[in-house]
């Protein structure tokens, strides 16, 4: 499976928020992101993605200022 | 390998845009995108993301208006 975790980083550090992550979907203008993982569960980032590193399996936010 | 593949659509129509994305990065402040493979190339889509589905390998951009 492909899924990644999102992490939402905070003054250089990184805290995770969803593990096992496969939708993201902008919601709102772009102003936050519905994540949806493969069990089924969501969650709504007030943020920005600043960087996807997929082989990784990382998805990185930071919350809106 | 967990890497996905990049299309934009236009009038609900899907075009590949790079296969085998690995890093998605927003520049300028996210009027685009770096797209880097798991080769090493890389492209600048000046649009959004509007969708991503990991566990299907597709990253879905539109165009900037």
């Amino acid at each position: 499976m492909c899924e990644a975790n999102a992490y939402i980083v905070t003054d250089g550090r990184e805290e995770l928020v969803m593990e096992s992550v496969d939708v993201v979907e902008p919601e709102d203008d772009h102003s936050r992101y519905r994540l949806t993982s493969i069990f089924g569960d969501q969650k709504i980032i007030r943020g920005r993605i600043t960087l996807m590193n997929l082989v990784d399996h990382k998805i990185l936010f930071e919350k809106n200022k």
